[in-house]
This record gives C-alpha cells, structure tokens and sequence, in this order.
C-alpha cells in the first residue's frame, strides 16, 4: 500500500516539471464504472398497436442515444452532461412527446415541461410551459447552472432562453400530423366531457403511449455522481396549461448522491401526490431499501394502491438500475456497468 | 362491549324512525381536538423594523385569522375549509406577501401562487403565474376538489376560475404602494446584477419580509385529519415568470394523514432542492420522529446546511404544532388543542 503511495508521488511529482497541470491534478479521479438508462414514456403498449418497423424505429432512437451517452461517459463527460444529451436525442426525435414530438394541448399548442437534477450537489432547474425553445432539457440545465432561481415558466423562461443564447425555433417546428390528428380525435369526442376525463370508450381507445410518452434518464457517471432528468409534452389535449409532474423536482425527477436518481413518466398527477422521486429517494436513504425494492414500492404499491398508472427509472452510486412499472409497456433502455446493452418496450 | 353495541343498534334504529338521516349517520365523528398554526413569512426580523403600531396590524390579521379558523374548527369544518379561510384572510390583507399584498415582479407585474393539500386522501391543488385570481387558495382548492388536473398555470388558470365561478379581479387591485415602491428599489439597484442575486448592499438592505413574505396554515380537524396550504407573491423584482416553492406539492407544501401537515416559508429554491416539506415527513413516516424534531431537522440541519433560509410551521394528528425557522423572525400564530392562543413574530 506504502509502495503504491510512493510509486504515485513519484508519478505526480515528475508530471509536475514542465508546465504544472493544476486542474488535471485537481480534477476528481474517474473510474471505468458508470452507467445510465433512459425511459420514453410508459403506457399501455401492447404487440399489437406496433408493426415491426415501428418498433424497430422506436428502438433505433433509444440505441442511438444510449450510445451516444455511454460514449461520453468514457470519454469522462459529467452525468448531467449525458443526461442533456440522451434526452436531446429523443426531444429530436418525432417518436416521443417531448420536443419535436409534443403532443398538443386542447387550445392547439405544444407545452412542454423539463427537468434535470444533479445528485453532487443537489443543484436542479426546471422549465414549464415552454413554446419555442428546441430542447427544453437544455434550458433546464442551463437554469441549474446559471440562474439563481431554479424553475422558470413559460414567456419569462424564453426570455431566458434568449438571453443565455438556448436554441429558439419556430412553434411550426414542433408541429407533427399524428400529434394533431390525435389532439383532434380526442377533443372532438370530449366535447362534452368539460374537465372530467371519465371513462370515454374515445379516450380508452387513445393509443396511451401519448398520454404517458415522456422521455428520461438517469445517469452514473465516472466520477460517482448521479443525475437525472426528464423532458414531456404533458398530456394530449390537457387544457388550462397544466402542469404535470416531469418539471417538479421530487415528482418526476429526483437526485441525490446519497441514494439514487430517477425518471418517471405516467399519469403525472398521480405521480406528484406521491411525490414519488423523493419517496423512493425515502425509500432509500431512511429504510435502507436498494433501488430495485424502493422503486418497487412506489410504482407496484404506492402507485397502484392510489389507482395511479406509470413507471420509472432509477440509477444508485454503483450502478445499478431499475425499471419499474404497472403498465403493460415502456420504452426503455440501458448500458450498464459492464457496458452491456439493453433495450425493451415490452 | 355487546351491551354497548346493543344500545347504538337501538338509538339507530330509534332515529329511523320517521325520515331516515342517513348522511349524518355515514358523517364521521367529530371530536373536540382540533387546532390550528399559521405563518405569514419568515426574514430577517428585527425590532427596529417595526413601530408598536406597525407589529400590531401584523398580530391583528394573524389574531383575526385564528379565530375565524377555530370557529369553524368548533362548527365541524373540514381542514381543507379551514385552510382556505385563514389563508383567505391573510390574502386580502395587504401587510402580507400573499394575494393583495403581492409583490411586484421585475417587470412591474404580481405573479401569485399557491397550493393546498389533503392529509386524508392526499388530494392536492395548486396553481401558479396568476394575476387576476383574488384568492389563489381557494382556485387551489378548486382544483383539488373539481379538477383532473393538480396544478395550472397562468392564463390556463384563470380560465378555470372563471369557468368555476371564483372570483376574478382587475389587477389594479394588487396595487399597493409600498410594495410597488420596494421593486423599483430593488430594480434600480440591481440593474448591472442581471440574473445573479449577489450581495449588494441594496438587496442585503431590502427588508426580507418582502422577500420571504409567504402565507402558510396547517390545521387538524375535528374528524382528525390534517390538512395544509401555502400562498405567495414570491420574491420582489423576480424575473422570468420564476415559480417558487409554494405551490410546489412536496417542496413548499405538503400533508399526509400518516404524518404531518407543512407549509414553508423562505428562499424557496433551497425548499424545492430539499422537497422540504415531504422530508418533514418522511422523517416522521419513516424514522419514526415527532413532528417538531422533524421540522427541526429539515430547517436547522439540512436548510441551514444548504445555505439557505427561511422556516415551517407543521401540524401532526395529536394536534401537535411546530414553528421552525433559522431567520431572526417569522410571523405566526396558532391556537392549539386547548384552544390556547400563540401569535409571535420574533
């Protein structure tokens, strides 16, 4: 042990003559064990509602990101860095309701809510109601970074946006004929219904990967340092700029290196009841649970027991990662310690 | 025991004689235990601050606010009805940082917010960015009790309360002098801060009342449930349509019939890292401590260990009240199960 000390000294000490590298030295050491997962969206998925090329669309997109993300972890980027960036990749995609694929509220316009939280330090930021701004994952790790508020809303958020230079585009980039088809279908058969969902055969039928379609991530990265992040449309035909549960931290998305970090996607007001991030957080750090049996409390217990519908991702400091929930499908994926790879929707 | 249940059976039967009362034999008991605490925001409070007269119109409000709760807590009200009621006071009173007395965001506007919570079914209601709502809490209440939705937005918002028939105001009523003169302090001497609070003298200056100016009330009812709310005009000269922790259910606002009911006051970002208000609880539900050591805990170990400011009034089921806070002073107030009356501000 000794030796090793030394045989280290000697290394630092040489690497020293020359120009000293201060911040390399600095720097915290990473090691070769990260890992992360990502979710888009849980809901009622079964074979049937899918073609083969579909899924295999679905999946392309999860693949893509994973690997984009794992590929930054070795190259020793920060679990919030990765977190950004795996949910860009699906807020691009027209696939999932976040970004590009939004669904679209009652009035006709896409809402989107994001959140991201960093498990060092417990710094987060968080958007609501976002119109324009490309990728809302990214205002969001902006507002954590550099705001001293940490959850902005709606024209005061893209004002924001602008001033700290966060891609704008253009309302019609968002705008995708089966989102307004689907935005259509159900508002015209609950003309009638005011604010009660009620158990419409219309909105049976709604195909609830939509409902539930949000995207997630959580992270490990090499440093020991956990995140996670969520990124949604809310829900399709949702009125009265609602507010679901993606953006509020401890609802829909929660970290802390002292248990884990997780993503949930589903019936957001469900979700906020509970204050389900936190409570698996709960789960964790006050009775000693593993991520895998505190996730499951919440999501097949807690959740159930309120009639709430959904699931989660979860990621604790060695990696470990659970997917958790009581629909019959969820997008999901992961790379895990051993960089093997995962990817299900079933 | 059976002799006891053979003379319920007989009164019952007795009473259905003639129209039968069945909805008040489904009520539930009442009994005499019932109490209530408020909290109209905690700062930096310090004696010179105030005339006599000045503390008096502050305990006026708060004295006010307490009996019409305990009265109605005597008539059999709901906690959730008594919630409203007390916070309804303090709203239309312009001393407070709630309602009519909202502070003024940077760009001259009140953006109120507010949320209240159910112990004994953990439904919730809240709503944020309003500007014409004369009472958030009771469009709060609202939507706990007559929406799909928990939480709305802005215009959303306030299209719901018109549709549900609560009361709309021109904003000229939120106009009050003082306030809007506290911005234009703040904003002036800010104006080279862009979006970092800093430690200018002139904000260090600002009377934090006005910062930290939230209204809270926790109650437990005569059917022994609990219940809490919280409403604010968040921080003076705020910018970017910022939402606090107030209306956040989890952070600024939380009750469970398990545990405990909590409304929070303070730097609200450091609330929303903590999921402040169901930490409370879960160290009650999970470690099994009493409601002040809990609170304790929260605001002395963990806020103050984050840097961050502020306090929290808590209620548990035994009627037990906590007032925490690691600021100079917090407005508050409580009339407990002895029917005693407390009202403080340092």
């Amino acid at each position: 042990m000794k030796l090793k000390f030394y045989f280290l000294f000697f290394i630092l000490s040489f690497s020293s003559f020359g120009q000293v590298k201060m911040d390399s030295l600095k720097a915290p050491i990473m090691t070769s064990k990260f890992a992360l997962a990502l979710h888009g969206g849980a809901g009622n998925m079964v074979k049937r509602k899918f073609t083969p090329s579909e899924e295999e669309a679905y999946k392309k997109v999860m693949d893509e990101a994973l690997v984009l993300g794992y590929s930054m972890l070795e190259k020793g980027a920060t679990a919030t860095d990765v977190v950004e960036a795996v949910i860009k990749v699906m807020e691009d995609s027209p696939l999932f309701n976040a970004g590009k694929g939004a669904v679209f509220s009652n009035e006709g316009m896409n809402e989107m809510d994001a959140a991201i939280m960093n498990g060092k330090d417990l710094k987060c930021g968080a958007v609501t109601n976002l119109r324009k701004v490309k990728n809302p994952i990214s205002l969001a790790k902006e507002i954590m970074n550099n705001s001293q508020f940490v959850f902005l809303n709606g024209e005061g958020a893209e004002k924001f946006a602008k001033l700290q230079g966060i891609e704008i585009v253009d309302t019609s980039y968002f705008f995708v004929q089966k989102r307004w088809n689907e935005m259509l279908k159900i508002r015209d058969s609950s003309k009638t219904q005011l604010d009660n969902e009620g158990s419409s055969g219309a909105i049976d039928d709604l195909d609830s990967i939509n409902k539930f379609g949000t995207v997630g991530c959580v992270v490990l990265d090499g440093y020991g340092n956990i995140a996670a992040g969520t990124s949604t449309g809310g829900i399709t035909n949702k009125k009265f700029n609602r507010i679901g549960d993606s953006p509020l931290i401890g609802s829909g998305t929660y970290a802390n290196n002292e248990s884990c970090a997780v993503s949930c996607t589903g019936h957001g007001e469900d979700f906020i009841r509970l204050v389900a991030a936190h409570q698996v957080h709960s789960y964790m750090f006050f009775k000693h649970k593993n991520v895998e049996k505190a996730a499951e409390i919440v999501i097949k217990k807690e959740l159930t027991g309120i009639g709430g519908r959904g699931g989660l991702i979860a990621i604790d400091r060695q990696g470990r990662i659970t997917f958790q929930f009581n629909t019959t499908g969820m997008f999901r994926g992961s790379i895990d310690t051993k960089g093997e790879k995962f990817v299900a929707i079933y």
